[in-house]
């Protein structure tokens, strides 16, 4: 069964902090020269200074408003699909909008919706329940810093993780073109521990706890990881595609997260799939949590890898455990 | 025009702290007897002690699940809709999906969604949306801890919040008895900086801005905040109202969110709505932050105040500035 639930992108734009780091990463905190493209298949990644959660996500906003001629008075509804945020009150989206150029004229609603790595895939699917011939267009920014929880003593995290932040204009089509084939979320709650940033909420809160690398540094067990997605990832797909036309081998483009090297080789591997299918970002953007599906699906349509009418799964895992999948025609 | 779109709540459920708050807060921080109830319009509040967002969300969701008597594995999707968070990483829902019994048996999808204050709010309605004869209940919990973020020397704050944790089970209602009316929330952007928690987050990340009371205390502008709802407020309600069958002086209940003690007064003034008809527990259980609505919903039901059939307006204000209204038959 198809649903075929309308819904078209019509806008992109990105923002990438003005910091690269490649070797020097390397140089300024003792790291072998090669470790990192070695071990976590990262060449460079960008991470902020001064930029904020807010800034870089209104600045991909702008660019996609360019991008599809749209007057921000147009926009409907504002989704910030992400884990980071400026503040811990007001929510992100608010802050997002509030640096919007002349978004404070309009009050289009401004709402979080948060699935870690996952995020940009769970608002892509509410805005595709949402869009109508009322709530026409739809501004999802997912706006992500990971840079600042990264703990210096450990290279697997340190050499991974890049900040970046994306936008994507979507809209209801009545013609039918582009829509939304299928989409699943499964939260496994056996690998809630698995990643985690221990400190720095309710559990552990600042009051109390002051700053330490290790817990307020973001903590991953990757073999264990890969062990629960090497169970699950196969089950998943195989009940994803069941009932529709496709088979993961038959799409036009793969998007995964870019979660780690060696976790899309396995991707790669456990299903056979071609490095012509598989759109990899990894080794220039690090792993940019949420914003990392739709900066290597937005990096494609820039350079026309993605055409329109295309089919694309955009799939991955996050903290929580989760696994998520978008089936999509472009 | 009345969509009517179907959904019934099938299952409440609540936790509250064990500390109870009440004169002994204004001895504690020498406040003058008499000062909380007076300016906050607060007799009491549950505080946490070791209690955390997941474990209250978790045992919230336990009561709404026997209330209804529904299994867990009958759950289709859950939602945490607040702005609190025990980590940083994993997403909340996920975090409350692995403190309930037997959940982790199952891979029902867990996600948050912030929009602070108004989160339940935008839970319900998105829920409406999702709701099918495939998706079938849902499970929203507002979990939310507000004690941890208050600064001792702003006795405005300080005596205004709470703690608390609701949740509800929603239902695709088939025989449409029970539906959502109609749904609306605007963000006001010029209101942005009006209600805040300035550190804590990307902006000013702890790693280097060490704790402080007022850079991580929660932080409003309590004038201006009147100053601004004041003026759009009306101007929300009569558009909200327009091309219904429906008038604000004619409904069953109204649910607000519990802001302040002058914030209600303004709000039934404005409205000439009786204190019947506005429900409130701003003195028993303080500004609860996203659990006050639900709380005040909840408390409603449990006391028979509430019965099926009511038309109910839940609304109110939320940082960001935002304001919001869920127009449901209950």
């Amino acid at each position: 069964m198809n649903l075929k639930t309308p819904i078209k992108i019509t806008g992109i734009g990105k923002y990438l902090p003005k910091k690269i780091l490649s070797e020097d990463l390397e140089v300024n905190f003792n790291i072998p020269n090669g470790w990192a493209d070695k071990n976590s298949g990262v060449q460079q990644r960008y991470w902020t200074e001064a930029e904020t959660v807010g800034y870089m996500g209104a600045k991909a906003a702008q660019q996609a408003l360019d991008y599809s001629n749209t007057n921000i008075k147009e926009i409907d509804l504002l989704i910030s699909a992400g884990a980071s945020f400026d503040h811990i009150i007001p929510n992100q989206a608010s802050v997002i909008k509030s640096q919007i150029k002349d978004a404070d004229e309009y009050n289009f609603p401004a709402l979080d919706i948060n699935t870690t790595c996952l995020s940009f895939l769970t608002a892509f699917q509410y805005a595709a329940q949402v869009l109508n011939e009322k709530t026409k267009k739809i501004l999802i920014v997912s706006s992500e810093v990971s840079s600042k929880h990264l703990d210096e003593n450990n290279w697997e995290t340190l050499t991974l993780f890049g900040d970046a932040a994306v936008a994507v204009i979507v809209e209801f089509d009545a013609s039918n073109e582009s829509y939304l084939i299928k989409s699943e979320h499964r939260t496994y709650s056996k690998g809630v521990n698995l990643t985690k940033i221990e400190g720095g909420g309710i559990k552990k809160p600042f009051k109390f706890f002051p700053y330490d690398k290790e817990l307020h540094s973001f903590q991953m067990k990757g073999k264990n990881l890969l062990k629960l997605a090497n169970i699950e990832l196969p089950k998943f797909m195989d009940d994803f595609f069941k009932n529709t036309d496709y088979e993961i081998q038959n799409l036009d483009k793969i998007i995964p997260h870019q979660a780690s090297k060696l976790g899309l080789l396995l991707f790669k591997k456990m299903f056979s799939l071609n490095n012509d299918i598989v759109l990899e970002t990894l080794h220039k953007y690090g792993n940019c949590i949420a914003a990392s599906i739709p900066l290597t699906f937005v990096d494609a349509i820039e350079n026309q890898i993605i055409k329109r009418g295309d089919i694309c799964l955009l799939c991955g895992t996050s903290a929580g455990f989760a696994i998520g999948g978008l089936l999509i025609k472009y």
